[in-house]
């Protein structure tokens, strides 16, 4: 069977559009799953679809932070055309702008069943959730798993660890009473504010108004990808008779507060399951999850008409430490740039782990190095979904079907990183072809700032005219660097090149004209002590104010 | 079928002893296969043998540099119990001691066909090579590809680059003749002396004498490849009806010296054929060479039969940037450790990609990350052949068949690593349980000395009594010390773990008494110009001479 862009655009009336499942990992680096390498990591789930579809081993996110990222996978487009920050706050009155239209909104109008099941952070009022952005469904965190704390998992002694911070006697309560846990200290029973994770859950009416509940807060960690998975399983069960769309942005593996034992969670099964500590633990439950997810597929007889897509949201966190991921080996060896996770465009901080899945349609046991991006979800599932482009907007991302059916070359000749060092308003790096181009560094969220006083080891950001130049099909550890100093190389082919991404990049910072800035974090009605979602009305909710404007 | 070790050695009459195929890449990094994660790196062939075996993902060599590890693998046994150096020169007059036995001469006497194709380096003259060690045939290059010089690879542009070094006129003249290359310089003239790399093959006779003969000098590298794979596909093919061992230590991915296009080289048909540059298209050849091996088994009848191991023999050699591997994810973070391949007891420099696969044996898609060593192909295969372990010496290695085939744990308690920055005659590391401690560090081969004057970003060597201590299997690019500044740390459980290392490690230098020193590089009858393997006598060959003392 072969699908061609055309064919499926002028699709005859028996044609059977395929349901999309979109596998979104938290914080994932490139070298956290098992079949990137990873060698304690435990993700057979994983690891056989991709397998048995084509590993995409240049799987670019759309921006090195979270809802920045987010923002480019639902809309097909550069985040820094939307003016919203990197990340959202949990208790900012703004989202996504509610001009922007997302794959869902799309795939719900040609008649697709729409579910968005984990970490939103587009936007915590009503009017920024899944339920408004074209998601008939959703069960979810709205935001990060440590913009709050949550139940202690209380599995196993390590589980015994409980919240340090407010409002420990609410969360510790049942186990305090069960013998569970020591009481609180008078200290800690003397502050009363309380800041704890919520619960999500949304159903769009026949109406299209949403029914939103909060269904716990604090949530309860250990049984969430219980949660998850229920509820993903649940939907492809009921519309196994429909196209439908799936989006799954685990809450695994963003860090959480420190209340949870070292930084990570996961259910009682999962619990030193793996020889990879708590971050292998959370990430063999998201292969639990996964592994549910192809189990309904089958059950439902959908296997062979569904495209599962895999990647994560930005690279790994690697100041967190062990509890992090890894960027595998996409280290930035350059210069000390080593320490180069989430929050840089150095190739760690936005290359993920990826694959495409659909068997009897994608060859099993392929490969493409081809670049995609995050952005290329939406014109993807919009070419198979028969649905044209809109033309009221220019779109950044490109289809991905000539790469996952066809092994063609990549459609994006250039592809332009915005988020890291150059901020919101002009793009850091480049791909283009083998060269991957640098205008502005910096180590990401590496835990230290460059400069005067920054202690050993720290790397420093750079803002070269003549972009830092690699060869990164070559190189992927961006060891090597081909331009260097500020200084033209003296190959003539390597000047060509850089002088063709000078110009490219002058037109790149005419062309996109990123949006007006978005308020500031302590704009008013947002900040610390006002949380947006919650289910004690008196706690100062704002979570059905209007829209931002 | 389910395989026992105490079955194998009491093997009914029927019982057909298993094949065993050795696959031996030279200067591999971990990260460098696509079934280890790299990106552009193009091995289908590779892959699609590891997913359908067991992926080991804990392999060390057994020794850090070339030599040595090959020592440690043919013989079980830590390489300092042999006092040869890490690398045998190409000039060198002894070799891998006489009293020592290998697998190849185990397998042999209990009936096996043994052939060994590539790179040798365990002694040039006559009675070092491998007919003189077990092996019934021979084909290769004795020592490292960069030992000697070759012809330049005559494809495309880049092929063109010819030997700068001594007797250019010799390897290009047919070139020159043809119109393909300029003529050499005066000053190139001027040098009479000539050191070029022999393609040797050797077969054993009847009476157990080796039939020695230099085929190539200088070889021509853009066949050599298809030479190993006809050699290495008519052994299996002549020997189909009885038992094999075939130890393919590839001459690929060394670096060559810089007389080859970008210090690699491979066949024209190889020449750009991934986009991964040089190192690329070597390792592709490498690739190619397996798939006609599995072809072989196959269309012989004895893939079933066969169990094919695959590993490297030391880490990438970094200092050689793109033309040298990848360490992948064991990027050595801690401290600035970062450039650690070869030569280095640092992850990078001994942990190896690896796989075992027996279809219908070992389950497909399956994996472990239990501690495997080199040293075990010895025990491993002679378990398989019914051989006892000869009692006459002691061996470092331990059988891999209980986790090849039921997934056990592994019998290595604790693994010591030799060579690095601790030289011959100590452990500079060892593996215990989840934990790697270093009693000795440095840069491996690295290209920088540590010290005063220094260049910047050199790491430093370091010899603490505390060793510095890491969770490999939580943190295998050893970025997070547990122990570090020569201080036990404040956790009691893991000052228990430094304390039975601190005993262990005594009682290990006790144990293992190191053999007496090898001889020096430039001892009597050894050093440059006096190239022991030759076709032209006249230019001081030494193959024939007696052993070393």
């Amino acid at each position: 069977m072969v699908v061609a862009g055309w064919l499926l655009l002028a699709a005859p009336s028996g044609w059977q559009r395929p349901n999309i499942v979109m596998l979104f990992v938290d914080d994932l680096g490139y070298g956290d799953v098992g079949f990137t390498g990873h060698p304690t990591t435990r993700t057979p789930n994983i690891d056989r679809l991709a397998w048995n579809g084509r590993v995409l081993t240049t799987w670019y996110s759309g921006c090195p932070v979270c809802s920045c990222s987010r923002a480019s996978l639902l809309t097909g487009r550069q985040w820094s055309r939307m003016g919203i920050p990197g990340v959202l706050g949990p208790t900012i009155a703004s989202g996504m702008p509610l001009n922007e239209t997302t794959v869902a909104d799309q795939l719900s109008a040609a008649g697709y069943a729409t579910a968005a099941v984990g970490k939103w952070h587009l936007g915590q009022r009503e009017a920024y959730l899944p339920a408004a952005r074209g998601f008939d469904e959703y069960l979810g965190i709205p935001y990060s798993d440590d913009m709050g704390e949550a139940r202690a998992t209380p599995c196993g002694n390590s589980g015994m660890r409980a919240p340090p911070g407010r409002r420990r006697e609410d969360v510790l309560a049942p186990y305090v009473e069960a013998g569970l846990a020591p009481a609180p200290s008078a200290a800690e029973r003397a502050d009363p504010a309380g800041s704890f994770l919520p619960l999500v859950r949304q159903r769009r009416g026949a109406d299209g108004r949403a029914n939103t509940t909060v269904l716990e807060q604090p949530l309860d960690f250990s049984t969430l990808s219980l949660k998850y998975a229920e509820f993903a399983t649940d939907f492809i069960r009921t519309n196994a008779r429909r196209p439908f769309f799936l989006y799954m942005p685990f809450s695994h593996v963003h860090t959480t507060t420190p209340n949870q034992p070292e930084k990570q969670y996961c259910g009682c099964d999962f619990k030193n399951a793996t020889t990879r500590g708590a971050f292998g633990d959370a990430l063999a439950e998201v292969d639990w999850t996964v592994g549910r997810v192809v189990e309904a597929l089958k059950a439902h007889g959908v296997e062979q008409n569904t495209l599962v897509l895999f990647t994560g949201d930005n690279g790994p966190w690697l100041v967190q430490g062990a509890s992090g991921g890894s960027t595998g080996l996409l280290s930035g060896r350059f210069a000390g740039y080593w320490n180069v996770g989430k929050g840089s465009t150095w190739e760690g901080g936005i290359r993920e782990a990826g694959f495409a899945s659909w068997p009897g349609v994608i060859p099993p046991f392929s490969r493409s190095s081809q670049v995609v991006s995050s952005m290329d979800l939406f014109p993807t599932a919009l070419e198979l979904a028969g649905v044209p482009l809109p033309s009221d907007r220019e779109y950044d991302g490109k289809s991905m079907l000539p790469i996952l059916l066809r092994d063609e070359p990549s459609a994006h000749k250039m592809l332009w990183f915005y988020g890291g060092a150059a901020g919101t308003r002009k793009p850091s790096a480049v791909r283009y072809g083998p060269f991957k181009a640098h205008w502005a560094t910096g180590p990401g969220l590496s835990g230290c700032s460059p400069g005067p006083g920054a202690p050993a080891g720290c790397p420093t950001k750079m803002y070269p005219d003549v972009p830092l130049l690699f060869n990164v099909e070559v190189d992927p550890s961006e060891a090597y660097a081909l331009a260097d100093n500020n200084t033209m190389p003296s190959d003539a082919k390597l000047q060509e090149v850089i002088k063709t991404l000078q110009k490219a990049y002058a037109e790149q910072v005419e062309r996109l004209v990123p949006y007006p800035s978005p308020p500031a974090p302590d704009a008013p009605g947002e900040g610390p002590g006002r949380y947006g979602v919650c289910c004690d009305r008196s706690k100062g909710c704002d979570c059905d104010g209007p829209p931002s404007p």
